[in-house]
């Protein structure tokens, strides 16, 4: 089958998110991301070079297009032709509430930026966090750069878009943590092996709902601890510490 | 005074690193970074409106010229024009043995992506390392993105550039960490209050010729323990990492 121009521009669309979420669909574009995709997700359209397609003989996807790199690149949002892009559906998870009341969750109120997105959920694969719970106004995971940025950890790591606040309520039994200014020293807490951490926005923190319904307050302290700085930690280092902190007490 | 065509190319070619080494110049925009920035650095050139002016009435600069912030845009290599831009002289910091000796001090092993150098210069800041002793082959701290990302950090942290296996010989007392995929659980480890910490390049970790000198090999456990995991953590998080470890027997 051949790359045709209407493929080509149903593939491109999908740097909108208005498409993404009218069609259910992604785009994931380079060997490894959508080699390391193939297993997980359901692949609508495959495109991809002899060579590739000959690397991974077992992928399997609705629609296969073989394709030299020149045509892939039509389709392609990168500036160098990827050996493959793929069309996925994006997953519908449902929130598991037994599994959120026994493991470690992050919560994310209104994470703005794409790259913050991304590196959040590639720090939470790292820490074996299965389930990342997103206000709906938070950047969207199958922004096909954020796709790229997660080096994979799409693929493991279960993202849900819902009513934050009310989620939070429905798992009020789940100790629910934040990070604050004014927060506790989080070396000195007491941290549950269980719980859900919620991590506000770059510019704001958490939000006023969302703080109400958190019991306990964490702080990062910087150092040393007499010096006064007005500056903050970047969103997803804070996130990236928070969860070293709380897996160590666990190891 | 008024912004000259010639003053205009002097201070965009300032993004490029021949013209800031051999001048030894480097650009800043924006009101917060200029403001950081104005006490610390010498300026050559302050570039800005009138309102950051009588905001700033104290900064002082060999040359200050006012501008419309359209004049301004010309120079600028932001995409909407700052009200204020400054070329500031690089700072020629020496590295003082006594202090490397006492303090805690991070070694950047081949550092490329320039969002990473502004990402570690920022949570060095927040854990209070005085001093980064780069290679000379790690990105350059004074091109005009990283100085941005860093958040005003580059006027509380000593950046050095220099050869790092020397560097690393001549303080061969001083307790030498690095962080690799084979090292001792961070967490279980004893860690000096002085040191110096070793983080390796994005692709290649620590190179050889580094690691010969590092005697405290690190590791940052994934979770749970047993799960083997192919990703690796990025540079900038792992830094984040290690320094929150460092820092919390400190606290």
């Amino acid at each position: 089958m051949a790359l045709s121009k209407n493929k080509i521009r149903a593939i491109a669309s999908l740097s909108k998110k208005k498409e993404r979420d009218e069609s259910g669909l992604f785009l994931a574009e380079g060997e490894k991301i959508v080699s390391d995709l193939l297993p997980t997700f359901h692949c609508r359209t495959l495109v991809c070079t002899e060579a590739f397609h000959q690397k991974h003989p077992h992928a399997t996807a609705e629609e296969l297009i073989l394709a030299e790199k020149e045509e892939i690149s039509k389709a392609s949002l990168l500036q160098s032709p990827p050996p493959a892009l793929a069309v996925f559906e994006k997953p519908r998870h449902a929130i598991d509430k037994r599994r959120i009341a026994q493991q470690l969750t992050l919560a994310l109120d209104t994470i703005q930026d794409p790259g913050n997105l991304g590196t959040i959920l590639r720090v939470a694969d790292w820490f074996g966090i299965e389930d990342i719970v997103c206000s709906m106004d938070t950047a969207d995971l199958y922004n096909p750069k954020v796709v790229q940025a997660t080096m994979g950890a799409i693929a493991r790591v279960r993202v849900h878009y819902t009513d934050l606040e009310r989620f939070l309520q429905e798992n009020e039994e789940t100790p629910i943590y934040g990070t604050f200014l004014d927060g506790e020293n989080i070396y000195g807490q007491e941290l549950t092996s269980n719980g859900i951490v919620v991590m506000g926005n770059e510019g704001k923190g958490i939000s006023e709902r969302m703080s109400k319904l958190i019991r306990r307050r964490l702080f990062i302290p910087s150092y040393p601890a007499e010096r006064t700085t007005s500056e903050s930690l970047n969103v997803a280092m804070a996130t990236g510490i928070v969860c070293s902190e709380f897996r160590r007490r666990g190891l």
